[in-house]
């Protein structure tokens, strides 16, 4: 069904106050569709509607609302309605509205659950955000080595509709140790009266609880998994991370990744939902840093000045040459920052990187030096050719090896590469350029 | 197993010949890890590692490959090893690699398969890159509407070795229309003697063979689906992409966002694997193209260049202006294109969103303002305070606007809306600054 349409008939529903049509969208459109155009109403009016559905399709829909909608709506519920829906809700996505509650709210809730789940979403709202801890479910399907597949069978038949996934399956002992793991697939193809803990896998690729969401996400791409078993510090299953949540944190920290390399500090709600005032905070702290960067272009300049007063000629020139290693600059930054994010370059390859690095830059510098040679010939004479073309291959090399090198030295204290921004990197590429330029400027020309 | 060390392991396997030792490892790492060791070697020392595994061991561990590493090492071995190597592999890797192979190669390959598959490869192979086509894979699972839940599960568990999936099943008509959509969990909980028909869901999400690989990672993460059901111009099924294809798809793409983000066009290989050459060439065509665009700041800067020779101090704070407008630009810019990527802001709310944008860029210009206004004071006087501070709001609010409208207008006219990257903005903002702050400068002074 088109989103307008939709949207359309879902708004007639909660206007005429109709169970009966409100309950027909969910027949006609996916749970992720009609989440979506809820969030065009107003908490009010979703609220509205999901009041109109039963609890398990209000839970199911509510599920697929964006954590920033979910916490706006469930601010505007009734304490009994909201209470109601948490208990029918996945333990994951539970614990993570929990987290956003105000603290009154998480306080009159909890009452409502029952002891284990109670302790659960305390549990699972207790790891920090951006954690395999944060990602994972409670909701995932255990077996024991000693059993049959006949009645590991059974089991997951049973729990089948409580469980995230039955697809895979984990293997613990009696101290809830990982042991091993097993797909339904080879379940059902395999003998009734075998032992799971002979089918088993017993090499498993897991992680920590405390482990951060894009080497989870990282984990589960490269191994191909559906979900990945997350252990404590003492080595016990405590949970896993499902293929979607880790298909979504990874799109979450592209984003952050693609913000940051622009400077922008990471943003609390999508961009359709982010208030003025937010983008405001997010971007003014590096644009007033920068400017400190900016004013040593500034003062190099100021430094020249002699220089740039006898022959003003070479201002016109200016903004081509920082530009040109600004520009070489951000691309080295970009390629870095992404091929150590994906993990396609190790800290440890940062020599040979390096290297390349010169090559390539180097031929730059002299294409780009070739074309702005014919240009400063034409403008200033011979001599301002030679000193535009000098400068071009330094500041190319120059702009390349910063842009190159900042994301390693980054990684290297221990702070995120993404931060070697493109606007980072041009401002300090500016400020040596500027130096480069006259330098060689004040040398060529005698002055 | 640590990296290093299984490497070293390999290394030794290999140089000894040792059959034993080198299945042996297969025992000890994931296939992921070997595979990931095995692209350090050269091509010829990862033929010779693989030629001492079964056949069956051989196509699981070559089908962890990257793309790249598979057709070089394909390269290497001989005609038979690859044509039985080629029998073995999963439909969707198989059809990649026939696309990476020389028309020579492929031309020996065929007729050692047999004709379903000869037609098979031939049929994958031809989708254009990039499009659920080339995704796709025809190792599914399909049932029929009439068959009984018993005769469903007893068809899964024959074709389950050879199929990527059997967790999500699809319901075709006699003429391949696709009528439904089953899960495996839904099988082993329903009872054996219902009919398919009476179970199955109506309502598929599904796309069509030459959607573009973006929209169907999209699709895969907004209904949290295993797989997504791929129709052709007849709306008959002919393949599924997976989660964990879709996964890889959607990475992809945000890398290669990322490079754009820094006007590099797309490159070939990893970042680990590509070469000097191709480096040069991916970053090459923007630099010198955004030369030409600087010589437009340099214009601006001739055409006021008695204002400059009178008042060489208005050239300190130049860097200072034009940056923190290229900046902003960028920061707008980033948000944009990301938010478009990801689905987050539409076209339709470009009027929503460039509202909120003048408030944000004219609150940030003022914030800048006032910082430079004092330094203005204090270098070159209250005039020149005024002209300083006038033209940091401006350029500001001008930079933030051209790189929000940027991807807009690039998407408005079917370009890819990445291609307003960093360099691109601050290129055109920067010379926007130079006229804007000269400009002022000549008014204010009244030069």
């Amino acid at each position: 069904m088109q989103k307008d349409t939709l949207f359309a008939t879902l708004e007639t529903a909660v206007t005429a106050g109709d169970k009966q049509s409100a309950r027909a969208t969910l027949e006609l459109a996916h749970p992720a569709d009609i989440a979506e155009a809820i969030c065009e109403f107003t908490a009010q009016q979703a609220v509205h509607y999901l009041s109109l559905l039963s609890l398990p399709d209000h839970a199911v829909l509510f599920g697929y609302l964006t954590p920033h909608a979910q916490a706006e709506i469930a601010r505007e519920m009734s304490r009994n309605d909201l209470a109601a829906l948490f208990s029918q809700m996945e333990a994951d996505e539970r614990a993570d509205l929990f987290n956003r509650l105000s603290e009154e709210d998480q306080h009159t809730l909890l009452p409502g659950l029952a002891q284990a789940e109670r302790e659960d979403v305390r549990r699972l709202a207790s790891y920090p955000e951006e954690t395999a801890g944060a990602l994972m479910t409670s909701d995932y399907a255990t077996l024991r080595g000693h059993w049959p597949v006949r009645k590991a069978l059974k089991k997951l038949r049973l729990e089948a509709p409580d469980k995230e996934t039955i697809y895979q399956t984990y293997v613990i002992d009696a101290n809830r140790h990982l042991v091993g793991t097993l797909s339904l697939r080879e379940l059902i193809l395999a003998n009734p009266d075998r032992l799971v803990e002979e089918l088993m896998r017993t090499e498993v690729v897991h992680t920590q609880v405390d482990e951060d969401q894009e080497v989870v996400a990282k984990k589960i791409r490269h191994y191909d998994l559906l979900a990945l078993p997350v252990l404590d510090a003492e080595d016990r299953l405590v949970g896993i991370v499902t293929y979607d949540d880790a298909m979504d944190a990874a799109v979450e920290e592209a984003t952050e990744d693609a913000q940051k390399s622009a400077s922008v500090a990471k943003l609390d709600a999508p961009m359709n939902q982010v208030t003025g005032w937010e983008l405001y905070r997010k971007r003014v702290f590096w644009l007033v840093l920068l400017v400190f960067g900016s004013l040593l272009s500034g003062a190099g300049i100021a430094y020249f000045e002699d220089t740039i007063a006898k022959y003003v000629a070479l201002v016109f020139f200016m903004p081509l040459l920082v530009g040109s290693g600004g520009n070489a600059g951000s691309q080295s930054a970009a390629l870095m920052v992404r091929a150590l994010a994906t993990g396609e370059v190790a800290m440890k390859d940062w020599a040979k990187v390096l290297g390349r690095e010169c090559l390539v830059a180097g031929a730059l510098g002299l294409t780009m030096a070739v074309a702005v040679f014919a240009l400063g010939w034409f403008r200033g004479g011979v001599e301002i050719a030679w000193v535009v073309a000098f400068a071009m291959v330094s500041v190319v090399m120059a702009g390349s090896l910063i842009g190159l090198c900042l994301p390693f030295i980054l990684s290297r204290v221990k702070l995120d590469p993404a931060t070697a921004s493109g606007p980072l990197v041009t401002t300090i590429v500016d400020a040596t350029g500027v130096l480069i330029y006259f330098g060689f400027a004040t040398t060529i020309l005698g002055l």
